[in-house]
């Protein structure tokens, strides 16, 4: 194809991860390289952003500054949950899209996200393609859900993967220092899919792990997990559990939504907001047992602990921002960036190309083969998959015995 | 002082921190370094386990293992929380010790732990005195809450105040991601004394921390919270606060109490909600501001988060351990290990003794000098206090990406 010549814009969508800067990095270094590219934007909180024309000059950013990125928790540029409408029923972001694209030459659309932000990515790639205006729009994914479909895994999923496994094998000590019982529940992200919650499965391959894990891919009986504690109580007197925020009864329903009424708030997306549920679990275990307990929830701490990242999955997620430019600059259009694992025993991850169309809204769950007989545990085919992306260690710079993060000038971007 | 051969036993009391093993080894290597220790025995679960004569021999131990312990969360030999009553109204307890200590020939007991494990320390040595029977007593402190008294400051306290402090800088930037308003309430433990709340200063040092901290040194006026919270929303959209556990109203009802009223709705079973304090002071914000609110508690993960130590902390807790057994090697006895600061610019923490008789029970809260002048917020001599206390990196080493504990083998001992 031949050379597009324009400016590019990258934008940082949905809940933040520990490495979301890192594709960041990877986007902006590599397209500040590229000679097609003529300008390079960061959008202020995604596509709100282009649509409000506040985006930065990163030109302007000390290279010392985007390194640091790589290192850095949240997304440095903002991010943003915003649903764009279908085009046919309300096109008019999509207008103001194209007026901005058209005022600033951009001919490089890149987006850092997950499901809902593919399919953002997967509309406005479409609408450009229909108005014949040329612009190359490439996803790159995130999430510490790790739920996009069509990839190995997802930038995100291994750093967070890591925290909650460490902590996890931490807490399996602590909650073990005395001699009287104790019930504890650990409640870790992960709305549809579980993959995180069975991150817990690698501190129980250590040794140091959950007797019992409960993901939303499995309905949960609460009289099932009444009498699996019970059980394990009775004859360990220490029970760790770990629950994904995400579980629901047999008829759909949350079991955070059991704690409370408010819980019901919807966000902006429809989703039902989370909370509350290792609280609530712990004081059911604490009425049918009598034990002492305790619930512990990872909350923020598991998604931006970028003390403890995963370095396969720093140098990837960089990778994946690195690769979206340049199959860009060759001429690829209309894909997100995917991750393919190399046959053979040694862990290789290679990058493929998925059409938007593909993975927008398409969510990967855990195979049911993966997850055990009883649905309360994880199979060694999961700790095979997850085991060589946790490998690594990655944290930022220290000054003064805490993290050096990364400040960006966010120079405003002016026509 | 004449060489005393005898037997050593440790123990290990209160609640754990991430250290308290670093102790456990400075004390086990260096006794079975001493020539006049004819043995060294570790007892499970602290006093009750001499009380029970369930003790291990820790020549048993490889010395790989125990130096890993340096590394691993939690007490492993186990702890305990055991009130001793005072020997002039049951000596039960005290009759029982003097003979197991009499048929193991203990002659020296090292006991490490906070304000109460020093009380129960102090306790048993006097008694010991009173019987004539010679053993050498050292405490060796150790707290996350740092408020032993007449000691600069408690091992445990600086890997704890490092961890707090990271993740909050982590969760400031995570809390920023999107640009609609938000509260945040992060809850640290600290029931008496603020030190481990007042860490998050730090983060705010490094221009990542809470815009206010309420500690349990000054009454909490909810009136005032509200009032401060809601002012620096409407000026900023965000608020960061932290809170220690401990905080109490002017009448010195704990504000986590507060929420067991409110908390008495129902879930759908039956059961009363928990309600920790982090979400209480949300839900009262929220409900004040209308803002988007999120209550983070740093739960158990605060005290056993090895994998993100203080260097200089877990030096110095080795250290402290190490001497409580060379000084009682000579002749010392009755005494907790303390530490001072040494004068001049440079960091420099020199061992010193405190009467056992002086510590017990005594609890160092934080200057009110340190303390701004509106009580939410520390001044920088507490940061100049705090900072050279986290300087350095300690964590365990990794096996397969996740960190590799000590493993004891804990050979009972036998008579």
């Amino acid at each position: 194809m031949s050379e597009l010549k324009g400016a590019a814009i990258f934008g940082q969508s949905g809940g933040p991860t520990s490495v979301i800067n890192a594709s960041a990095a990877g986007v902006i270094q590599e397209a500040l390289k590229q000679g097609c590219i003529t300008k390079v934007y960061g959008a202020a909180h995604g596509i709100k952003g282009i649509l409000t024309e506040q985006f930065y000059d990163m030109s302007e950013e000390d290279s010392y500054e985007l390194d640091l990125l790589k290192t850095t928790p949240s997304s440095a540029l903002g991010s943003v949950r915003y649903k764009l409408k279908k085009a046919e029923d309300d096109d008019t972001d999509y207008k103001r899209m194209l007026e901005v694209f058209k005022k600033y030459d951009i001919r490089y659309f890149f987006y850092n996200g997950g499901n809902d932000s593919m399919d953002t990515c997967n509309k406005i790639s479409k609408y450009m393609q229909n108005s014949g205006y040329e612009c190359r729009v490439m996803g790159v994914p995130k999430t510490i859900d790790n739920d996009l479909w069509g990839t190995d895994h997802c930038p995100g999923f291994a750093s967070a993967a890591k925290y909650v496994a460490t902590s996890t094998m931490e807490v399996y000590h602590d909650a073990r220092v005395y001699d009287t019982g104790m019930i504890t529940i650990l409640e870790v992200m992960g709305r549809n899919a579980g993959w995180l919650t069975a991150a817990t499965a690698l501190a129980a391959y250590k040794g140091n792990g959950p007797d019992l894990i409960y993901l939303p891919e499995i309905p949960f009986d609460m009289n099932k997990f009444i009498e699996e504690t019970s059980e394990i109580y009775k004859k360990n007197g220490k029970v760790i559990v770990a629950v994904s925020e995400g579980i629901k009864d047999k008829d759909g329903t949350y079991i955070s939504e059991y704690g409370s009424d408010t819980a019901k708030t919807k966000d902006a997306f429809g989703h039902a907001q989370m909370g509350g549920l290792a609280a609530t679990l712990a004081n059911i275990a604490k009425e049918k047992t009598g034990a002492k307990v305790r619930g512990i929830e990872f909350s923020l701490l598991q998604r931006c602990a970028t003390h403890w990242g995963s370095l396969t999955d720093v140098n990837e997620s960089y990778m994946a921002g690195q690769m979206a430019v340049k199959y860009a600059a060759e001429g690829k259009t209309d894909y997100m960036v995917a991750f393919e694992r190399a046959e053979g025993t040694e862990y290789k991850c290679n990058i493929k190309l998925i059409n938007l169309t593909e993975v927008a809204n398409t969510e990967k769950k855990i195979p049911r083969e993966w997850i055990n007989a009883e649905g309360n545990g994880l199979t060694q085919a999961f700790i095979d998959y997850a085991l060589p992306l946790i490998q690594g260690e990655s944290h930022p710079p220290l000054e003064n015995g805490l993290p050096r993060f990364a400040k960006l000038k966010k120079v405003l971007a002016t026509k």
